[in-house]
């Protein structure tokens, strides 16, 4: 990516100007094209009607599938559209009815939401050890198969940490085992290129507001057609199935089965221009991008005298962890957002089987994305310095 | 209500300049505060980055819960709020885990979505034969309460048709009976003066975008605390619940426990504007309006050869529903859009106990609200006669 690109995705932000944005896994800043797309049909909605409006609409808001599509190396019919990334893994995990016998492979980062909704299913959730780098060590995933194991489940870049889960080598595990694989991409989704036919998943879940530079209140779900036939959502409404006669329904053949019918429709315009946006730019180039920002990051934090790193993993991406001697990390958040500088803080309750393993207290979270520059980092990496006791 | 009101309200609403909007029970037109909030906070977003607008609007959103504990007559811990009714509705029914052996009552108006969740449960639904007036014959329910019955779950005003259910007196009976009672308000929110202790509900789930005017992808939920104690949601996220060490969670105490975390800040903003300009009116004062425009639209559509109304119910709302003999509703419905009107249509797929029962053909679906107009009504009617055949 050259700078004059930069330079013009910069002026496309209008956060830009106003802060040093380096919470993208938080929630990122967004081209001025996604805001003033979901701006432009509220506008719609309030002088036409909101039915009206979706109507008008209704051939982009198909090419949102289409985007998708393109994004995931999917299908379109493949694609669910949705309120959260939350929504998009739980319409396929709690279609997979797991409960207590069943046993689920997951990994030690794995994110909060996904390990309470193991804890809930009943099932045993038994947790892959990390390799000596930290990432998921794929020969102890393969060592665990048994007959007993009805899904490999994992994220595939924690929200604690700069590692890259090797996914694509999960894939051909679960692939050869015959094991429904679900990759939580909540996280990668727009910093990485993917691509669901190397990643070798049978589901795949994310968000708009993170590194796609989307809507809040904006997901999106893949599911392979052949893991979809089998999985009835664990609900229904008119949308995601047909009341056929008094006592019948069916279920819809594509991954709407997995939506809800009622949405922000405006939302999901804006979702798809960021879609849009960065398929634009290119995957490729970003997560190139992002990844050598971030690295360069890590070797700023290095130079200063207190600060530990805590990114983990053969292959590392946009996220940035560390700890500085003597200055809890909600505190160093709060003097940072004073100088306009967005972070954020990672805490065990996010991550509880990697943060009780590693022993960690609160870290601080500053996630680069291609439209920082290396001089908000080194002005980002000053004030770290001046802070420090 | 003034005709000077309703001059005022009409100013605050850009599509009233735009269109006859007889659509109020498909999606209201939002009053000008609605979609400016959205705005606002949509542009926040992208200057500050989403979780630091989201931060800086925290007392506005605490805020939005306490207009729906004023407008519902609960209290903050038991509202929770979502991203459509049938989220909120869902919440609680898949909540209560029923299942062969069980039992459901419910009506025959019932919602498709609702019918179809009941069905998928595997209990035995039983549909509550209508009074000679068309709404929910409250002795044939009382009747068929037995051991097996562990749900009363029915619509308020249903989506094919004016008439009013009659709540209060259902809620007395499943009081009574120590049955869980669950009230979808989808369509009766906003229009109707709702007081959850009156209603004597368990539970009510309702939307944002019909009669309360708030943005799409919008809804709200209460549940009363003696129902919420013994529910543990579906489906979970760090929100619901606290992962509180790697191998327990705990479910949220209050009615979040039936939210998940990411939600579109914005949009819940919007809905708590829309609350707050329906409480500022007065619900009484709308639901007066309301339904005597309706009334008036039942009377001059009746005067009118080959129309036949099909509004059941001893007390009826806004919702309008007829036919025009050899018309088709949908045909009707596509003149009007010509003309600038906006209605919907009616189907079985939405209602197939009710439609079944009646062997009712599509019906067109006139909805209006307080801001409609008796002139808007006499334009419309001009247009079906001059349309009719």
């Amino acid at each position: 990516m050259r700078d004059e690109d930069v330079r013009r995705f910069r002026a496309d932000t209008p956060g830009c100007e106003e802060v040093i944005h380096l919470n993208n896994a938080g929630s990122s800043l967004p081209p001025a094209s996604v805001t003033e797309t979901v701006i432009e049909h509220l506008r719609a909605e309030a002088a036409l009607g909101g039915y009206e409006a979706a109507a008008a609409a209704e051939d982009r808001l198909d090419a949102v599938y289409q985007s998708f599509a393109r994004l995931l190396g999917a299908a379109k019919d493949d694609i669910a559209l949705t309120d959260n990334a939350t929504r998009s893994w739980q319409a396929v995990f709690y279609a997979l009815r797991l409960g207590p016998g069943d046993k689920i492979l997951t990994c030690r980062s794995e994110y909060a939401s996904n390990a309470i909704a193991y804890l809930q299913s009943g099932a045993t959730v038994e947790v892959v050890d990390d390799d000596e780098s930290g990432q998921l060590d794929v020969d102890d995933l393969e060592r665990r198969i048994d007959d007993r194991v009805k899904l490999i489940s994992l994220n595939h870049v924690p929200t604690q940490g700069g590692l890259v889960n090797p996914a694509e080598e999960v894939g051909v595990i679960a692939e050869r085992a015959g094991i429904p694989y679900l990759l939580d991409a909540c996280q990668s989704a727009g910093q990485l290129d993917l691509d669901v036919t190397r990643l070798r998943c049978d589901a795949l879940s994310g968000t708009g507001r993170k590194y796609l530079r989307g809507p809040r209140g904006t997901g999106f779900l893949y599911v392979r057609p052949r893991l979809r036939a089998r999985l009835e959502p664990a609900m229904l409404d008119l949308h995601s199935a047909a009341w056929t006669a008094p006592d019948a329904y069916e279920v819809a053949e594509s991954a709407r089965r997995f939506e809800v019918w009622e949405r922000n429709v405006a939302a999901i315009l804006g979702l798809g221009a960021a879609v849009d946006y960065a398929l634009a730019i290119g995957l490729p180039a970003i997560e190139e991008r992002v990844t050598r920002l971030a690295a360069r990051l890590r070797e700023m934090l290095g130079d200063i005298t207190g600060v530990s790193l805590h990114d983990q993993g053969k292959r590392q991406c946009g996220i940035v962890t560390f700890g500085v001697a003597g200055l809890p990390a909600a505190e160093l958040k709060k003097l940072l957002a004073q100088s306009k500088i967005n972070t954020s803080v990672s805490r065990a309750a996010s991550a509880q089987f990697d943060f009780t393993a590693r022993k960690l207290p609160e870290l601080l979270r500053a996630s680069v994305h291609y439209y920082n520059t290396e001089e908000e980092l080194r002005c980002f990496v000053e004030e770290v310095d001046r802070f420090r006791p």
